[in-house]
């Protein structure tokens, strides 16, 4: 187990507005840290609640090393729970995605009703208390069709994100969507990593023709590099969206999320190649087809993209110190129709290939901050959210730390494990 | 390496009749005190007797990290010896099975004889000690033509075992069969895992078709979840038996071992998907088809039935903490003959059917309890034998511990390592 | 981080002119230490300096987890540097042989000249200081053509061997050659039981068929094992080498290096199945094709053969305790033309041979030092360059903690983590 000592000391160490000391990107220590800290700790996009439309309907994500099951009750209501029999600890659900009437652990059939209660314990004795025996709940908030999930006994509050976002996301009506794609791709480089490749675009010109075909480069409305041209096209778009009553400036999230709605290049409506709509029915009832895209971002897992005509959201999960799985689902009107309304390769073509070559680059990254060559070098200005992000890290740790410091020093001198070990 | 406070605090803290807290089953660390307390301390079984037919004869087998040769020599009795030369330490048998006049080192072709004495080695100066540089020896005995090794210096005592388990087996006459099959399955799952699937039958009606179609899932005579008719087969076979004067009853074997004689379903015979007999040629001189079959399990890595027909060996090895060796063979008379006596796929179908399902199950189980949402979990009454097998695994972790609690403290003290190497 | 008590006191119990204890060779800490001790701190063979004829040309290589990139630059001399970009850390470049104008990271596009300095930053902001974030040198040193370079801070003396050796190998003009042909083969073994491989032929009898059809098994003139045959042959020689003015008695170079000049068996003039010449062409302005082969030698990476007519550099560089890459190149004259004067399949065939039969055995010898049933053994008297190996690498590991001691003490009460990193 880490020493608190040894993470202080590296936080202490730190340079503000420079990447992060060698050991957060690279130690497996500190990766196991990080799972305990923050992904243990803080909520996590998990899917859209479209993915679950019908009671039963579950699908199962990793978190670190524990399994968890989201699943919509009979009540209509999405619940999570630790996928982990309560008998002798086995995996209920063993597939990614699914529908099931009662989850039935494989093993010894112990049946738990969609709600987490222990139905069944078959051959159990006189006496076994089926009531101290129920699923481990997991915290789930859903915020405009968006599934948050918690694994922490107290989650921290997510109101203020809620209110926050809601005005932004909520015209695109994602509730009224399907899943028309979804991929997942393995990284090779710490979470950390992919984060801070997705926080700026600092490096798209140099790497992202198709997404550049469509994207503005620029993350402010008045961003210091940004040329006249921006400035007009930004001001059209500002004048149109306050026209439709549609909320656009960049929303005061501190470290902890980003909402903004931005232009596409003039003439571009939506993410394909040539910039023309994906798909021809629009989210909703909206009419307009061109309303750039909600760009959204959540710390620690998570980033949006909210346009007329579909959403993409993005959900990273970490694997190890040097892998991370990159989830992307592509969604459109529910009443939409592949073929007709829609293409999947003409959707999905233009993310494809930049999820490529962010993987290529966040690879490479990962290799070389792991020299005894590398030194934490500086953020450029158009790199600003990189700077939120490792001060919201280092915020997070040190509040773990600060919270956890006598459970630490307890456990290492008697059990030597993970605090929250249940 | 691991801090025996850990171990004991975890120990302490271990619920009886519940399944083991989290890191006895995932953490890398512990699976390391694992191979010294257990696996280089307790006999573990290697093979039958009839592998190593005649003087030369060998096979090798990986306990932990320590390659370890079984060989018959010229005298006839069958030797172990840690499988490392005594010059620089290459392996010298670089296969899992053969024939050998001499052990010879591929390296520099220092010769040993099958006791193990080194013979000969070229180049060596005069003064060159040669009874100093023998192969290292490994203990051996052999219960029943069974082939049980221990790598500690004091090995445990197994005289009781032999005597208890002989008169069950010695009828089946296992020194007079030949390996008619034999395969190797890696199970995804530490090695408690393995034998706790194995030791119940409470998962048996939801997941082995096969199995059950001759197997009865009771463990016990008096089996309370035995139903009447289940009651009436089995006096109708004790009878039996005792007319034929072989033993049946369940023999005291304590938390260490298991022997009883168990009747299959009512008109099968032996382990083949209809319950016909597997082997048309009995087992040495028996005349009788319906023997049941002596189930015989002993700690840490061996279980095997012996039947009228047949008699099947299964030997776990573990590779890591969440991975384990399963080898079963299958056995039958010496003179029997393949696609006479004998179909190898009708013999072993049901096995390997069931060596899969177990192997899914384990795999899950292991993947569930890595969870922080794990929970040790309270075993069924009809998983007394797990309950046996784990108060036999703490006891076998204390008594290491007491016993070389001084060497662990002056080992972290000075060179920090596995105690017990050479 | 490992202890230096533990290192210590396994250097203080270790036997001389013996095998090294165990965890020396199979334990990743220790695997981690002898990066920081040796190949952090030492001088590697890279590479000869024909590989980088023009300016821009370059070679990247993997010391530990630091990629370093060697180059040739404008001004003809060779630089090497981390092939980390002072920006976020991405590696630069990401091919393992290659041309540049400029070193540009692909991730931001930063630009750096290839003397190292940062020529460009785009969108840094005024103030940004381009000095300071040059690209962090390696130290470079050339020695009869072969590019050595050591990422110490402060490099250890190099001059007495260049003084030594140079004598031996400049009549065969490495400066004058070019690839013939590169390989690399992954050896599952730690470095150093390959280095010990390397450093004697008690082994050759029993493996190397095709080697010795040319090589005479003898490391000295006057082995004690060599016959009158071989004394009348390296007499004969000796006196021709003398009459051409070529260096050949053993040199001085302690336990750091190995320099003499050796004959083929009697009518073998080069390293080919029949002794005859590998290329038709002879190196620099040699005349006569049987001049033996320099054998020279140099911790911790390099072992090398300069024939009359052909160079064979060996380079070593470890991945893990049980990984290790051995890159294999030949030279010819760089004048000569495949097909015409020289044939790959008949140049490489014998150390093709060879490598693959010393791989296989240094991945025994591995497997077997992993055993608790290995003892460290006594060397051969021919296995002498072995106990030199041994004690140097010894050395070095005491000198490093002598002079780390005090880093190694505050990391660990503070950091907890290599005290090289940057």
């Amino acid at each position: 187990m880490i020493d608190a000592t040894q993470v202080r000391a590296l936080l202490a160490a730190r340079r503000d507005n420079h990447s992060l000391p060698q050991p957060f990107y690279t130690d497996e220590a500190f990766h196991r840290f990080d799972i305990d800290a923050v992904f243990y700790n803080e909520w996590l996009f998990a899917c859209n609640s479209c993915e679950l439309r019908t009671p039963g309907d579950y699908l199962t994500l990793e978190i670190g090393t524990s399994s968890v099951v989201v699943v919509r009750g009979q009540d209509g209501e999405i619940h999570a729970f630790f996928n982990t029999c309560r008998h002798r600890g086995s995996r209920i659900c063993t597939q990614s995605a699914g529908h099931a009437h009662r989850l039935v652990c494989p093993y010894h059939q112990w049946v738990y009703d969609l709600d987490g209660t222990l139905l069944h314990a078959r051959q159990m004795p006189a006496g076994f208390d089926r009531d101290a025996h129920a699923l481990r709940p997991v915290h789930v908030e859903i915020v405009c069709s968006m599934v948050y999930i918690c694994l922490a006994d107290t989650p921290p509050d997510i109101a203020r994100f809620r209110e926050t976002v809601t005005p932004y996301i909520a015209p695109h009506q994602p509730a009224r969507t399907k899943v028309a794609f979804e991929m997942t791709l393995i990284e090779d480089a710490n979470w950390k990593l992919v984060i801070e490749n997705n926080r700026e675009c600092y490096h798209c010109a140099g790497n992202h023709p198709e997404l550049l075909a469509t994207l503005v480069e620029f993350a402010l409305p008045d961003d210091p590099e940004g040329s006249a041209d921006f400035q007009r096209l930004m001001d059209d778009k500002a004048r149109a969206w306050d026209r439709y009553g549609l909320a656009h400036r960049p929303a005061d999230g501190g470290n902890e999320f980003r909402c903004i709605r931005l232009p596409f290049h003039r003439g571009a409506v939506s993410f394909t190649e040539d910039g023309s709509p994906a798909c021809g029915k629009l989210l909703g009832d909206l009419v307009e087809p061109d309303l750039g895209s909600v760009r959204m971002f959540r710390v620690p897992n998570n980033w949006n993209h909210f346009l007329a005509d579909h959403i993409i959201h993005f959900r990273i999960l970490p694997l190890s110190a040097t892998r991370t799985a990159l989830r992307t689902t592509w969604l459109v009107h529910e009443d939409a129709v592949e073929g007709v309304d829609y293409d999947i390769d003409k959707m999905t073509a233009v993310w494809r290939a930049t999820n490529d070559q962010d993987a290529r680059l966040a690879a490479n990254n990962q290799l070389g901050v792991a020299s005894i060559g590398y030194t934490p070098g500086p953020y450029a200005p158009s790199e600003f959210m990189l700077r939120n992000f490792t001060n919201w890290y280092a915020d997070k740790l040190t509040g773990y730390l600060d919270a956890h410091d006598d459970d630490l020093a307890r456990a290492r001198r008697t059990i030597g494990l993970r605090v929250s070990n249940g």
